[in-house]
């Protein structure tokens, strides 16, 4: 039996963070998202704009995945973010985990402005609450490390034809993470437990979905 | 061996809500809070004024607890909101169960305007903070059913000595509750599971202070 | 002709600000409230627990103002806030002019806990609403030196017999101000010249009542 | 003398809003905006999908102007928001004025996933900020008719070579519109006054920029 082969990504710790969230999630699914038909493959990215491309474009060409997830963290974020869009664009307010702060330079020089989610978020958001799991379409991944990884992933999608299905998911900080903040400003968070939960049910409806031949193309 | 007696509360749901999660809280603390040198009791209110208050002071006339926590739901809230302060105003934005909807109204004409709580809440926010657990010391637990109750507890335990501590915690909404929302806003929210181990490490450090012949105080 | 006096407080910069709301406000009201019935006494007051505290008590010795309005930023509100009780709590988050941080001690000790304002708050908020300034009835003046000069005014009436009517207003950040937050978390702000309206639409709301020998009591 | 032809155009009201601040601000631009070297033309759109497309398509080929900026409400923000992406998507939450409510279908059929604006974003935030007003640059413009007129506007330019420079300006509430919402959740709101300034500002200093001989390309 033919088995869909994923590749599902987290981010190392940035900024005044000691962990990640999408880290924790991603080494967590391992072994916990046993099917007979799939394949998985993960990888921890630096949060380095150089060197998360790279990695990612070592990692496409290597395994030549037909479904794509990458994890990463959203501060402030009170739900599970579904990206639908990835910009050329690489723009950073902090430095980056090499100290290195890009303004306003595209990320592939000469490619699209913009590429939309291959995977069919409206109906996945759907699918989140009815499993209830707070979670919303969200149509900016921002212009830093996470924004580059999706569109990387779209980018060599949109060329090469593989992954057919890509999409980036914003988690929560979790818990442990908030109650380290100022405590006149805590933010919100979600359990392990959940994103979890969430990240194998984005994974599950992907893969059930009809992808045979597909190109990659708006949903 | 004299056990302290304890009394926990949660609400009904209210609104447009089909479920609180003070009272599946306080349902699942049944149980789960096993130590020989403490008794529970349990009830869950109504979010009436009215039946609210009679109900609060037949449960501490009935069991004359050492402790009394309450707990309610905020909707919005981030984190855990141990609350400070307890009004003696009923002033309501929405009917409550009952279809009743009190305007700057005393709860006890005559009695002080505010009581603190008897709990020492920074300390509990310190450790729930500790461990891991999203938690703000708040100055006002509104002036709906919550602060009723919250109010009543206390003014018992300053007029006739018990609950020589008393306390109440505001509750995030449930994921599940919190996915149900309008897309557009959606709120924040925390598991079940934490909020169980969050009213847990409050119970067990109020019960493990030394409150024996104290008189309810400023902290 | 008996005119109404009232005294009407701001409060210098504290933290990291240069110039406060309150005091700009409170400075360009010397003139333009010019009515024959009143008798405007304005003061910009330290942000000092201590400072403060003598001040306020000297300025209703002095004056002895029928009325009293007391103003002061409250950084992150989208409107104008008129605050509904004053808490007999001093609880710092931050030093301070002084460099002074009170934990948990009573601004009068032996005093109420509470004080709820002695001018009709929800009255007040719906007149404001209705001229179309944004604006809401706060539970919660906080634990800082704004608490304080409303505790004391409130004390003082309570205690005195004037100023008969007191009250506090809460501001948001003028435009000026959040212009140079961090630009991922620009705070919301108002207008100089609606913050100046709103406190003239409460001045003449309050002084127009009929106060004459009231005590100061719930609305 | 030559002079720059510039087409600013706002919105009418839409949803339950009875007014439209960008509409306001059109408005009153005219007349206040008067450099001999600038010639303004103003419009005011439907808040339809179909209707404000055809607008636009027919404002540009009348007007050819070398600028174009257009404006519309962001119902929640603090602060004005410079918008950095349009995208190729029409995704409404609720139906335009016309009941028309596109889900997931583009706009231009064939054409680029996004434009970035053609005005110096990051620059003309610096420069609002530093006059005192509260900016942000935005990534989203939404998916609704706002995002669709950024896009037109972007496409035309991209395609025919006019407008050289476009951009989409988001504006917080009106105050009076702030004032009519829930009164446990009031929105942040701006005056007219300094929205105007803003707009002003803006425009100046995309006129005041060497734009000669440019084509419209990543700032």
């Amino acid at each position: 039996m033919s088995r869909t082969r994923i590749l599902v990504t987290g981010f190392e710790p940035f900024a005044d963070e000691s962990i990640n969230p999408s880290e924790i999630v991603v080494r967590r699914l391992t072994g916990s998202l046993e099917r007979g038909d799939v394949e998985l493959v993960t990888a921890i990215l630096p949060v380095s704009f150089r060197r998360a491309k790279d990695s990612v474009k070592t990692l496409l060409r290597e395994h030549k995945p037909e479904i794509a997830m990458a994890l990463g963290l959203a501060p402030g974020t009170p739900c599970i973010r579904v990206e639908r869009v990835a910009l050329n664009l690489m723009d950073a307010r902090i430095p980056d985990n090499d100290g290195v702060k890009p303004e306003d330079e595209p990320i592939e020089p000469g490619a699209p402005t913009a590429y939309l989610a291959t995977i069919p978020v409206k109906k996945i958001v759907r699918k989140l609450t009815e499993e209830g799991i707070p979670a919303v379409v969200s149509n900016t991944a921002g212009t830093y490390v996470c924004n580059l990884v999706f569109y990387e992933l779209l980018h060599h999608g949109y060329t090469y034809g593989y992954p057919l299905r890509a999409g980036f998911i914003h988690l929560p900080y979790l818990p442990e993470q908030a109650a380290k903040k100022e405590p006149h400003s805590v933010p919100p968070s979600m359990s392990l437990e959940l994103m979890i939960k969430a990240v194998k049910v984005v994974i599950e409806y992907v893969v059930s979905g009809d992808t045979t031949g597909q190109k990659p193309r708006l949903e």
